[in-house]
C-alpha cells in the first residue's frame, strides 16, 4: 500500500483511496459497491466512484487499496460507555465456568490488591456455572473475608456481596424489599446474598466512585476497544454528568475519537447537561447529548422483565415495572417536548406494550420525526409486533444477547412465548428501524459476533444446528446496515456519518474479508485491519 | 470613523486602528502609550505603534480613531456571573430609602405576578434605610401574605423572609441556630424573619431553582450589562456545575462574548467540573475553570465577618469561621495539589490572618508560582498588611464596597481597626498583587465608580472631603492597572488579554475621556462608548 503525498505542502488536502472493494449500506440494507473515495480536506466523503469512472488526478494524496475490501465502520447503538472503560479496569468474571474458578479468581484478584478498600467485579452468570442456585454471601466469603466484595451480574440487573459488604449496609433479615427490587433470602430470612434491581443501591452505593482520572482513564481505554473492533460511533446510553464531562475533556484536549451519541441517564441529568434543548453535535460531530435513557423493566435473567403472564420457570413472578404507566408518560413527554429522544429500556412483553402504549398517545402531541426508540425490546408479544413499525418506533436490539440468553430465556420464557422473543426478522419485514448494539460492557463489543448471531440465529459453536427459531434470521446486508445506517438514523445521525454517503463523514473500516460473499460461518472470523475517522487512520496499519 | 475594506476578500484580514490615544497597563500601574494598533485575523494584537512610527500599508481593514481614547478592556475580578445576571430578573430593592418604600415596592411586583409561587428579591440595607433595626417577617407581611418571600440582603449574607417562607421551611422558636449562622429572634424566640449566613440555608433551599433557559437568560443578560460597562472578562466566584453548563452552551452556540475564568464553588463542583486538572481555555480564551472560591467568614454587615476582637457595635460578638483551620488547610491542598488556584473569601481580620498563615505552611509543600488569592481582603490587622506580598498572595478588593460599606464599617470595627481595612495603598506599596473586582450582583459592575473610590475615596457625592483613611488612596494608573493587568494576573490570564500587549487578544474599549489626564471629580462620568473583544466590536458605535 502507498501513500504518495502529491504536493508537499497541500493547499487543500484532498486524498484519493483507489481500487478497493467498496460498500455501503442504506439503512434497509441494500448494497451499493464502490472502486474508489475522494475525501475532503476535511475529512468527509467527497465523492464515490465506480470502476468504470475516471479518477480524479489532481489530488494531494493517493492511496491504492490494493483491491481489499472498504466498509463504513460501525455504530454500536446501545453501550455503556464508561462503564466499558471501566469494566477493562475491574474484575471480570465473565470468563469462569464454575462458582469455584470464580472464587479462586475473587481470592487472586484480592490478595494482589491489598490496599483496595473494596473488591469489585462483574461478569458471573449462575446459569453459565451450571449452580442451580443463586451464589451466596457465604460462597464469597469463602473467597474474601476481610474487605467488602461486590460482584455485578452479566446483565446488570443483580449483584452478589460477601458478609462485609451487607454488614457495612446495614442490610439484615428486618429490611423490607425496596420497590423494584429483591433481596434473595437465605435463613431467618437474612439476606442470602444477591440483590436484584433497585435492591442493589442498598450495597451499589457504598462502592466508591471512580474518580474523574479514573473515568478519563476508562473512556480512553473503551475508546481503544471500540475503535479496534471497527466501532468509530455509539450510543451510550445513560449519560451522568460526569461521564459528559470526561467525554467534554476529551473533546476538548482533541482526545476524542469516537462519536457519541449520549441519552442521558433520566431526566434530571439531561437538564443538568443539556439544559433546555439537545446539545450542539460537537467537535466534529464527536458528542451530542440528544435524548434521555429511561428504564421501564430489569433483564430476564434476573426475572426483573415485566412479562403479561408468569415466568415459566418462576410461577407467580412476572417482573415489576420501574415505574408507572403515568411515570413513564411524564417523563417522556417532558422529554419529548424539550426536543430530546426517549430511549427506554423495556425487555418483558409488558413492559414493551406499556412502552407502546405510551409512544401511541404521546405521537398525538409530538408530532413529526419523533424517533421514539425502545432499548432491548427482546421480548414482545406477536400481536405488538407490527406496532413497532405502526407507530414509527425503533428496536434497539443486541443480537449478542439472543446467543447468550438462549438457554435462559427458554426456561424463562417457555416455548409459547420465543415466537415474539429476539423476533428481529419480524421487525423488520415489518418495516421497523433497527438498530444493533452490544450493550457492552453487558456483552463484549464484537460486532462480527452480533453480525453473525443476527444472521445465523447460532452461536459461536454453530449451536443449535439450523439456528434457534430460524424464521427471525436476517440477511447479511440487514445485519451490516443494523450496525451502520441503521444506527444513525436512531441516533439522529445520518448525513453526518454511518453510510459513506457524499458529505458525511469518511468514517470507515478496511476488513479481511467481503462481508456479504464470504460463507456464513466465516462471519465471526472476519477480521477489522484498519479503522479510519474522518479521513484519518485511528487504528491498525503498518 | 472610516471602516475601509482593502481587499473584498481578504487572504489575511488584518485591521489596523490608527489615530488614537492608545494606552496600556502593567500590573504596578506604568503606562505605555501608543498611537496604532495593528490587530491580526485571529483577533490578536499584532503590534502596537508610537506616532512616529511608520504605519503598515498593506492591512485589509484601518480604522482611523479620529484620535479617540483607546485603553485596554475591563477585568472584573470578583463577579457572581449568573446571579448578576439572576438579579437583574427579580426584584431589586437596592434603591429603596425606606422600608415602607421597600414594602410598597415588594406589595406592587407580586400583585405584577399573581403565578409566582415565591416572591424573590435582592439589595436591601436596612443601615440605608435608617431603620436602626433589622426588618421583621411581619414587615414582610404586610406586603405579601399570600405566598412565601424571601428577600437577600444588600451583601448577600442574610435574607428576610415573611411568615409564610418561614412557616413553610418549618422554623419555629425551637429551631436551634445552625453551626455558622443565626436566626435573628424575636417575642418567645419565635424567628424575627432575619437569616443570617448558614442560617439562610433553611428557607433558601426551598426557593425553586432556576431552570436551565434561565440561566441561560440570565447569563445572556450578564453579558449584555458588563459589555456596556467596558467590562470583557471576569473572574466567576463560585461557579457550579448548573453555571458552567450555562458557559458551555453559550460557547458552543457561538453566544460567549465575555471571558470568564471559573472559581468552582467548592472542591465537589470543581471535580465534578473540571476533574483531575484544570481546563483547558476554551473557546479562544473565552472559558477556563482553574481555581476553586472557598468561603472562610461572612461579612461586616450582617456581623458574620471573623474578627480578632469584639464588634464595636455587639460587645461580646466576633462572627463566626465557617471552616476549622484544618479544613480550610485540608481544601486549600487538595485543590492545589491538582494544580488548581485556591481564593479564600476572608473579610474579617481573623479570617485574614487564617488564610494568611495557611498560605505560610502551604507554601511549603507547593512551590512555585501559586497565586494564593484572598478574597475582600477587607479588614487586616496592620501587622498582617506586609504579609501578603512576602506570602505572593494575591488581594482581590471591591473598592466600590469601601464608599458603600464606609459608616457601617465604622460602627462595626470602631476607628482603631480601621487602619488596616480596605487598605489598598498600604498591600499595593508592599509589592502585593490588587486586583479589583465589583463583587456583582453585591454591588453594581461599575468600573468607573470603582476607579473613583479607589482614587479618591470618596463617594458618589464627594464625601467624606479629602476622601475617607486618604492615605490609602491609589494612583489612577494603579486603579487602572487593578481592573486591567492585575486582573490578569490574579487569573493566570496574562500573556492571553488584559494588556494588549503583542500577542494577547485585542480587547479594548473607546472611552469618552483620558482617564490618567481627566479631573478626579470627573472619573466617574467617563462613558465607555465602544467595547471589542479580540478585535470585533461587541458594544456600542453605530
Amino acid at each position: 500500500m502507498l501513500l504518495s503525498a502529491a504536493h508537499s505542502v497541500p493547499a487543500s488536502a484532498d486524498t484519493l483511496i483507489a481500487n478497493v472493494n467498496g460498500m455501503r449500506f442504506d439503512r434497509d440494507g441494500d448494497v451499493e459497491r464502490f472502486a474508489a473515495m475522494l475525501i475532503d480536506d476535511d475529512g468527509r466523503v467527497a465523492k464515490l466512484y465506480q470502476r468504470r469512472d475516471r479518477l480524479p488526478k489532481d489530488v494531494d494524496y493517493r492511496l491504492d487499496g490494493d483491491g481489499r475490501v472498504l466498509i463504513p465502520s460501525f455504530i454500536d447503538s446501545h453501550v455503556h460507555l464508561i462503564d466499558t472503560g471501566l469494566a477493562a479496569m475491574i474484575l471480570d468474571l465473565s470468563d469462569t465456568a464454575t462458582l469455584a474458578e470464580a472464587q479462586a479468581k475473587i481470592a487472586d484478584y484480592a490478595a494482589q490488591y491489598p490496599n483496595r478498600s473494596w473488591i469489585i467485579g462483574r461478569g458471573w452468570n449462575q446459569e453459565k456455572w451450571g449452580l442451580g442456585r443463586f451464589p451466596t454471601a457465604a460462597d464469597l466469603d469463602a473467597a474474601v473475608g476481610d474487605r467488602p466484595v461486590w460482584m455485578m451480574r452479566a446483565h446488570g440487573h443483580a449483584g452478589w456481596a460477601n458478609s462485609a459488604a451487607i454488614a457495612a449496609a446495614g442490610v439484615t433479615a428486618e429490611t423490607a424489599d425496596p420497590d423494584g427490587g429483591r433481596i434473595l433470602r437465605g435463613d431467618g430470612n437474612a439476606p442470602a446474598g444477591v440483590f436484584v434491581d433497585n435492591a442493589m443501591d442498598s450495597i451499589a452505593s457504598l462502592v466508591p466512585e471512580p474518580r474523574p482520572e479514573e473515568r478519563d482513564l476508562a473512556l480512553q481505554k473503551a475508546q481503544q476497544l471500540l475503535l479496534a473492533h471497527g466501532i468509530t460511533a455509539v450510543a451510550d446510553m445513560g449519560t451522568t454528568i460526569d461521564g459528559w464531562q470526561a467525554l467534554r475533556r476529551a473533546g476538548d484536549k482533541g482526545r476524542l475519537r469516537i462519536r457519541v451519541m449520549g441519552y442521558a441517564a433520566g431526566l434530571d441529568e439531561m437538564v443538568t447537561i443539556a439544559g433546555a434543548e439537545p446539545t450542539p453535535w460537537l467537535y466534529g460531530d464527536r458528542l451530542h447529548l440528544g435524548g434521555v435513557k429511561l428504564y421501564l423493566d430489569g433483564a430476564l435473567g434476573s426475572r426483573g422483565a415485566w412479562l403479561l403472564d408468569d415466568y415459566a420457570d418462576a410461577p407467580g413472578e412476572r417482573g415489576l415495572p420501574l415505574k408507572s404507566g403515568t411515570q413513564l408518560r411524564n417523563l417522556m413527554s417532558r422529554a419529548a417536548m424539550a426536543g430530546f429522544q426517549p430511549a427506554v429500556h423495556a425487555i418483558g412483553d409488558a413492559a414493551n406494550r406499556e412502552v407502546l402504549d405510551a409512544i401511541a398517545e404521546l405521537r398525538e402531541t409530538y408530532e413529526g420525526d419523533r424517533r421514539w426508540r425502545i432499548e432491548h425490546a427482546q421480548v414482545i408479544d406477536p400481536v405488538d409486533l407490527p406496532r413497532f413499525a405502526r407507530l414509527d418506533a425503533i428496536a434497539s436490539v443486541q443480537p449478542i444477547h439472543q446467543t447468550s440468553d438462549r438457554p435462559m430465556a427458554e426456561a424463562r420464557l417457555g416455548p409459547d412465548r420465543l415466537l415474539g422473543a429476539y423476533a428481529w426478522n419480524s421487525l423488520i419485514e415489518n418495516g421497523t428501524p433497527v438498530a444493533f448494539g452490544s450493550d457492552s460492557p453487558v456483552e463484549p463489543v464484537d460486532v462480527w459476533a452480533g453480525i453473525a448471531a443476527a444472521v445465523t440465529r447460532q452461536d459461536a459453536a454453530g449451536r443449535p444446528f439450523g439456528g434457534w427459531m430460524p424464521q427471525e434470521r436476517i440477511s447479511r446486508e440487514q445485519a451490516l446496515a443494523g450496525f451502520t445506517a441503521a444506527g444513525a438514523y436512531a441516533g439522529e445521525a445520518e448525513g453526518r456519518f454511518g453510510s459513506l454517503a457524499p458529505g458525511e463523514w469518511a468514517d470507515f473500516l478496511f476488513v479481511s474479508a467481503d462481508p456479504v460473499m464470504v460463507p456464513e460461518s466465516a462471519l465471526r472470523n472476519v477480521e477489522v485491519e484498519e479503522t479510519w475517522l474522518a479521513g484519518a487512520r485511528v487504528f491498525g496499519g503498518d
